[in-house]
């Protein structure tokens, strides 16, 4: 007998005849003696139509009474989740965040968890009772309602299974878990059974957007077991969880992640003396221009260049940024792409397996494929290549690595 | 500078533009110095709509997710209005019933309020605020989310005013005040200034649908004086209020009341012996069939015949009751009809004014109007008539007892 959380995003419980799948779900496992207890999102196009409601009134929506407008979204789910679930005689309870209470700071509309009171909860549980929790929202110490922006019911499961010491947070979604890449690029692709917290915030914050980064951390942090799995198809999913030391034969890649999302810059001659960086950079980000990679090296004659990428969306706003920083520094010219795509392998097993990046070159060189930028981490190498190329670099090394299911 | 509670229903704030309109009436409140409270209901068709996503699922929806479920409606209003306020410079906060706290019993889907926390509402107001109070809804000393059940928002803004000492609670509705009568009957009906609660609960229960009767119970225990207001129109309306000795020019009929939804049945030649009355109701009540008036007279011969008048909708059920009833008693026949109507006078009044009855009688006997039933009470004297007379014998009465407007 064990103790999981689940929780079913928007689309999972975007309509009536949805919700009751759900609950024959959770049905499923309260039959197998476990307890359960259950985050929720609003359904599908709800929160659309609560934001569009607010956006006809102002385009300045007060933050504390936009989280009062949107969190009744998940109080209907909940409702009727709860209601779905006592008509096939499985006995349970639903409760907004204020009720429960999850505690947050007072930054609306952004909340952050501080706290989950499981009193009422565990009284439910004892009882027999399926707990379901609208997810996505809180209360704050003087009792307004927050919520902890779009996408937070992921975060209130995991904090739900954190705060209860579950067996594991199940996320529901619509694929059946976390793949080696992506299937549609290589058709190859397998569904990995276990991937750690690491990798899966490598490969999450590289496009795979299977799980929002916060919760993943946030799982990773209080060290609850996390599994994606398919709302309404049979299957495993996959673990992502606690590096595993005792697993011998760990696979040195787990995952290829891309980015098709990605521009590059360059700011070409510049004299390589202190502070050039955060000059070039600092007017970028001032603008509210996130950089992703960045790459800078010394050339022979003292000067140096500096190369990073944006998202595509903002690449002409950057170019005209670094034209001015350009002339101020003395630098020799700004280039710039637009048709590039960024490649990275990502696997816990690279920190001790060493010849992975000249590998990784090796292939990408037997299919004349020209690297632009290279960026290491710990658990990762980022290629940027032409991004023509994309397809046929993910290919090659999805099966130069050994991740291609041979059964497919 | 006074204090004043508002209570927009379902109509009034069902759209945007309407709640736009209502944020401004508020406005011109706090722009001649006064304090406002406004309870709102959720916006028309919403309530349904949330009621028939639960009908989708189960015929029987377990109770409590019920009010889970329809408190959304109300919390949608308060922040959508609370937002166009802000944006008209006013300042304003929202409340569910739950975050006041307007603490109820637990009796799910028709809770009853038990004591209204001031505290935050009082601190808002000291700062500057418009409350925004979410209707309809309260809270259950576990924490459970309860509803006061259809119609409840009016008896929200009532239990505010007594509970905050309002100066008055303006019920803001469709119509621009209580009328001596309908006036889609009578031409000459006259908007009355004002009413006693006893006149307006009379007044209430026999068709006038303006004011719940609950709320106007209510107000009257708690000496809440009301006000019946147009949302959209200018105007005084109609003061509900506690009976002025002071004023010497009373009226002794304040309006004319009719109800065309009601049917007559007859148990002829009962036993006149104790228990017979209980005999022939048990079983009609023991249906869930609410029986109106009740009329028995004792003929000569030792039996009686017995008379009573339910909904239109319940007559061929009761009269199916009746006739089992009538076997079992040795009663002679069971006679019924369903056009009739009842006609009501209602005046505080009365009390003091001898021969208002045979001045109503008369009235009706000059337009050879034959009264089938008659029943009185301190404030009331309600006649069944032909339902085909309804119209001629309001308007007799109308002018008979100096109520028409005669500038119209």
């Amino acid at each position: 007998m064990a103790l999981y959380v689940h929780k079913y995003g928007g689309t999972s419980v975007g309509s009536v005849e949805r919700i009751e799948g759900v609950a024959k779900k959770i049905k499923k496992f309260k039959d197998e003696g476990h307890d359960v207890v259950v985050a929720v999102s609003a359904m599908s196009g709800e929160t659309n139509r609560l934001i569009e409601l607010a956006n006809a009134i102002t385009d300045q929506p007060t933050p504390r009474e936009m989280d009062v407008l949107v969190s009744t979204g998940e109080q209907v789910t909940i409702a009727l989740l709860s209601m779905a679930l006592n008509k096939l005689g499985v006995p349970a309870r639903s409760y907004t965040g204020a009720q429960v209470k999850i505690l947050t700071d007072s930054a609306h509309m952004k909340a952050r968890i501080q706290d989950i009171d499981t009193n009422k909860i565990k009284g439910d549980l004892s009882e027999g009772r399926v707990v379901i929790v609208a997810g996505f929202q809180g209360v704050d110490g003087d009792g307004n309602i927050t919520t902890l922006g779009r996408g937070g019911s992921d975060t209130t499961g995991v904090a739900l299974a954190a705060a209860l010491n579950a067996d594991e947070c199940h996320i529901y979604t619509d694929v059946d878990g976390v793949y080696t890449t992506d299937p549609r690029v290589v058709e190859k692709a397998r569904r990995m059974d276990k991937i750690t917290f690491e990798e899966m915030l490598e490969m999450a914050s590289l496009g795979s957007k299977v799980l929002q980064i916060r919760s993943v951390e946030f799982a990773g942090k209080y060290k609850v077991p996390l599994r994606v799995l398919h709302s309404s198809k049979e299957g495993n999913g996959t673990l992502i969880t606690i590096e595993d030391d005792e697993s011998v034969e760990q696979p040195v890649i787990s995952g290829i992640a891309f980015n098709r999302d990605e521009a590059k810059l360059t700011v070409l001659g510049v004299p390589d003396i202190p502070g050039v960086a955060s000059k070039i950079l600092g007017p970028v980000s001032a603008a509210n221009i996130e950089v992703d990679m960045i790459v800078q090296n010394v050339a022979a004659d003292k000067t140096t260049d500096f190369t990073f990428t944006v998202h595509r969306n903002d690449f002409v706003k950057t170019e005209a940024i670094l034209r001015e920083v350009a002339q101020s520094l003395g630098a020799r010219e700004v280039s710039g792409a637009k048709d590039i795509t960024k490649v990275s392998l990502v696997g816990v097993g690279m920190r001790s397996h060493a010849g992975v990046a000249s590998k990784m070159f090796d292939v990408l060189a037997q299919e004349n494929i020209n690297i632009q930028i290279i960026s290491t981490s710990e658990i990762k190498i980022s290629v940027v290549i032409a991004e023509k190329y994309l397809e046929l670099a993910v290919r090659a090394l999805h099966t130069a690595f050994d991740l291609d299911d041979n059964d497919k």
